[in-house]
C-alpha cells in the first residue's frame, strides 16, 4: 500500500471524530478543522472511483462521468453552502477554484516539475483550444459583475435573468466542448489519453482489471460521506473562521477551494513529476473549465430552484482576481514548454492574490 | 444569374416600397424594417463594384479605394445618423460593428468552414499584424472612456480635444498601415491577394473584363441610394425599435451593424466554406480595422464640421464588450488554425453580449 | 572620439551651468533645464562604466552588478524625490518609465531598425520568459491599486502593508529571475550574450582591456554628481513644469522618465540599427521588468524608512495606461518579428497615452 494511501486511511478517522466533535459540541472550529480533513481521502478516493469506472463503461461514457463527477466534491460543498443561504462564499469558492486551478495547482506542477527536468513541453495546440474554452467561460461569468459595475440601476432581478441566460449558454458550449474532445477532434486528445492510460495500465498492473460494482459501491458511499462532512463544514464555516480571524471572503476563495481541490492538486503534481506535462496541464486547466462552463452555471441553475437568489455577480475585485490569473495562465502555458521560473511566477502571482484577500476589509465585502 | 442576386432583386424592390412606406405613413415600422431590407443589395452591389473598378486601375488605387469605399455603407448609416444628432446610436454602432466583425463574422466563418473541414489554416504572420494594428486601434478609441471612467471632473472639451487628437493619429497610422500592407511589405500578403484573385478570375471568367465605366456607375447610384434609405433608416429607427420594445442601445450596437455589414458576413462565410480562411479572416478583421482606424475617427472629425458633439467617449459597458472581443478574438486567431468549436465560441460570446445589451437597462444608458 | 562623446562632453558643461542657476537664482526652470541635460551623459557614463566593471569581474558579479546598476539613475531621482515627499511624481515615474521603455524605447528601435532591415528577428523563447516576468511584476504592482479602486473602506494603512508584502515577493521573484537566467537556464540567454560580446570587443578593439579601477571611480563620481543633480532637479521640477503649463502627472509619467531612460534609449536603438534585436529588446524589455521588480519594491522599502507613505496605490488612469502597454508590447513581442509597422504601432500607442496625459485635468489627479 503506497504511503499515500496510508495517508487516506488516517485521514478517514476523522469522519467520526468530526461527527463526534459535532455532537458533543467540541466548538466550530474542530468541526471545521476535522470535517476539512475528513473530506480529503473521500474527494480522492471519488475521482479514483470515476476513473476506475470510466475504464470498464469506455471512453464515451467514461468522459462523460469525468466530465460530470469531476469537480463533485466543490460541486457538493457548493450546494450545501447554497441551501444553507452562504451564497457570497459560493460565489468566492467559485472564483476561487479558477484561481486556485490556474496558479496554484499549474505552478506547483511547473515548479515540482522544473525542479527535476530542465525544460517540460506540452502539446500547444490542446493548451490553445483549451485557454479559448476557458477564456469564453471566465468572460462569460464575470460579464454580469461587469454590467453591474459599469452601470448603475441594474435591478437583481436583471441580473438574475441576464445569469441564468449565460448559464444556459455556458452548459450548452460545454455539452458542445466534451462533443470536439471526445468525439469530432479526439485526435488531438490522443497523447494525453496515451499518458492517462499509461497511469491506468500501472494502475492495472498492480490489482487487475477494476471490479466495476465495487467502485460504484466506493463512489457512492464517498458521495454520502462527503455530502454529511459538507455540512459540518459548511454549518461550522462561518463561526470557525472569524474565530480564526479571517474573513468570508479569504476563506471562500483560499481556502475552501484548497480542500475541495486537493485531489486534483495530488494528481497535477504526481504527474508533472514524471513528465506527463500534458496530463497535468489538463488537470488544472481542465478543472478550471469545469468549474466555469459546469459548475457554476449548475448553482445558478440550482439557486433558481433551492430559491436561493444565487447571480453571476460577483465583487469586482474577485472579477479583478480572476482576469489576472486567466491572463499569467495564458501568457505562461501558451508556448508548450514550462520550467521552473514559470512555475515560480505562477505561485508568486497566487501568493499576492492570497495577500489582497487577506488584505481585503470584512464590511465593504460580505 | 445566382440564387444569391435574384434574392437581390427581389430585395431591391424595398427601395419603392420603403419610399411608399415613408410618404404614405404606413407607420416608422414598416419604414424602419423595409429601409433595412432595401439597403442590404445596395451594399453588396457597392462592395462588388468597388472590386470590379479595383481590378482595373490597378492594386495601388484600388487598394486605396477598397480602403475608402469598404466600410462605406456603415459610413453613410452612421454620418446620416450623426447629423441627425443620434450621436449615442453612432457610437453604439462603432463599438457594435467591431464586436460584430471579430465575433459573429469570425465566429461564422469558422464553424461554417469547420463543419466541412476538420482543420483550417491561415498565414499567421498576417493574422498578428492584422491583430497588433487592431489591438493598437481599439486601445485608442477606448483610451477617452477609460480617461472618462477612471477620473472625475473631465469637461466635455477635453474629452473632445483628445478625441480629435487621438482620431488624428489613428488615421496616420490607417495610411501607414495602408503603405505596409500595399507596397514595403505586400509580399506578406500574396497569398491573400492570391485567392482574392482566383474569386476575381472565376468572376471574370462569367462575365469577362469588368467595364469601369458601368461600375462606376453602378457604384455611384447604389451610393445614392443608400443615402436615401440611410434618411429613411434613421428618421424611423428610434420610434421602430421603442415599438419592438428594444433600447437604442441594443439598436445600436447589434441590430444597425447587421444590416451595415451584411454583405461582408456574406463573402467572409462563402470563402471560408472554399476553405480560403486567409481572405475570409482578413475580411473580417479587416473589417473590423477599417471601422477602428478609419470610420470612427472620420466620424469624429465630421462631428466636428456638423457642430455635433462627437467624441469618443463609449459607456463603459461598451468599453468591456470590445475589450472581451478583441482578447477572445486574438486568442482564437493567434495560432493560425481554426475548428468548429473556435468558431462556436465566437459565437457564444457574440451569444453572451447580446444578452448583455438586451437586459441593459434604458435610463442609466441613453 | 565618436559623436555620442563629443555630445556628451558639451553635456557635461551644464552641470557647472546648472549649479550657477541654482545658487546664482536664475529661476526654477533654467535649474530644471540644466540639470536635466546634465544628467544625460552621467547616466550614460554610469550605464558604460558598469558594463565596463561587469566584463572584469566576470558573468555572475557582473550580472548582478549590471542588474542593480542598471537602472540607478532612475532610482536616485526616485529616491531624491521620495525623500522631499513628492510622492506622486515618484510613483507617476515608475508607470511612466515602464511605459515609455515598452512603447518610446521599444518602438523607436523596432521603427529605425526596421527601416534599414525588411524583417527582424529574435527569439521568441526569452522573448515569452521576460514578458511573463513582467507580466507577474506589473500585475503585482498594480493589484494594490486595482484593490482600491474596486472597493471603499480601505484604510491608507492596508495599503501600504499591502503594498509592502507585494514589495517583498516581487524582490524574491527578482533575484529568482537572476538565478534563472545566469546560473540554471543562462543556455537561453546565450544568443543576447553572445552580442553584448560583440559589442564589448568592438569596444575592447578600440581602447583595450578595461581599466577596472579607473572606471569604478567613473562609477562613483558620475553617481555622486547625478545625487547632486537630482537634488536640483527635483526641487525645481514643480515650479518649473507649473511655469510650462504642465501638470506634476505629466511630468512624472512623461518627462522624468524620458530623462532617467535617456541612456537605455540610446543603446536599444543602436543594436537595432546593426540588426541585433534580441540585445535591443531585452534592453528595452529588461528596463521594464527591472523597474517593476526591484526599483519599485526598493523604493516602497525606502519609504518606510524614510518615513514617507510610499505606497503602489496608483492613479486609476495610470493602471489603465501600463495595462494597456504591456498588452501591445506583448502583442508585438509576442512572434519574434518585428518591421517598421510595429515600430510605430508602439510609438501611435505612446503618443496617444502622452496626450491623455497632457489633457488629464490636474485637480482629479495631484
Amino acid at each position: 500500500m503506497s504511503v499515500k494511501n496510508k495517508i487516506f486511511l488516517v485521514l478517514l478517522l476523522f469522519i467520526p471524530v468530526s461527527l463526534a466533535a459535532h455532537y458533543l459540541e467540541w466548538g466550530e472550529l474542530a468541526v471545521f478543522v476535522t470535517a476539512g480533513l475528513a473530506i480529503l481521502p473521500l474527494a480522492a478516493w471519488m475521482g479514483a472511483a470515476t476513473e476506475e469506472i470510466a475504464v470498464v463503461v469506455g471512453p464515451v461514457l467514461g468522459g462523460l462521468l469525468n466530465a460530470t463527477f469531476g469537480n463533485a466534491t466543490e460541486l457538493i460543498i457548493a450546494l450545501v453552502a447554497l441551501n444553507a443561504g452562504l451564497i457570497d462564499i459560493v460565489k468566492a469558492s467559485i472564483t476561487g477554484s479558477i484561481i486556485g486551478n490556474l496558479l496554484l495547482v499549474m505552478g506547483l506542477a511547473m515548479l515540482l516539475g522544473g525542479l527535476r527536468y530542465k525544460e517540460q513541453k506540452f502539446q500547444p495546440i490542446v493548451a490553445r483550444v483549451n485557454a479559448a474554452s476557458m477564456n469564453l467561460a471566465v468572460i462569460a461569468i464575470l460579464l454580469p459583475t461587469a454590467m453591474n459595475y459599469t452601470s448603475q440601476g441594474i435591478s437583481e432581478q436583471t441580473l438574475q435573468n441576464f445569469s441564468f441566460a449565460v448559464a444556459i449558454v455556458l452548459i450548452v458550449v460545454y455539452v458542445l466542448t466534451l462533443l470536439f474532445s471526445m468525439k469530432t477532434h479526439s485526435y488531438l486528445y490522443e497523447l494525453g489519453i496515451a499518458e492517462a492510460e499509461t497511469e491506468t495500465d500501472a494502475l492495472e498492473a498492480t490489482h487487475g482489471k477494476p471490479n466495476m460494482w465495487l467502485w460504484t459501491g466506493v463512489l457512492l458511499v464517498c458521495t454520502l460521506f462527503v455530502a454529511i462532512e459538507s455540512e459540518l463544514l459548511v454549518d461550522s464555516l462561518e463561526v470557525a473562521t472569524s474565530q480564526l480571524g479571517l474573513t468570508a471572503l479569504f476563506t471562500g476563495v483560499i481556502l475552501v477551494p484548497i480542500i475541495g481541490n486537493a485531489a486534483e492538486h495530488a494528481t497535477a503534481v504526481t504527474v508533472a513529476m514524471k513528465d506527463k506535462m500534458d496530463l497535468s496541464l489538463s488537470v488544472a486547466v481542465g478543472s478550471s473549465m469545469q468549474i466555469a462552463l459546469f459548475v457554476a452555471p449548475v448553482l445558478v441553475i440550482a439557486g433558481k430552484f433551492l430559491g436561493q437568489p444565487m447571480d453571476l455577480d460577483f465583487k469586482p475585485f474577485e472579477l479583478v482576481a480572476v482576469t489576472v490569473s486567466v491572463l499569467i495562465a495564458n501568457t505562461i502555458s501558451s508556448d508548450g514548454r514550462s520550467n521552473w521560473l514559470e512555475g515560480t511566477l505562477l505561485l508568486a502571482a497566487y501568493t499576492v492574490l492570497g495577500f489582497a484577500f487577506f488584505f481585503h476589509p470584512v464590511p465593504a465585502i460580505i
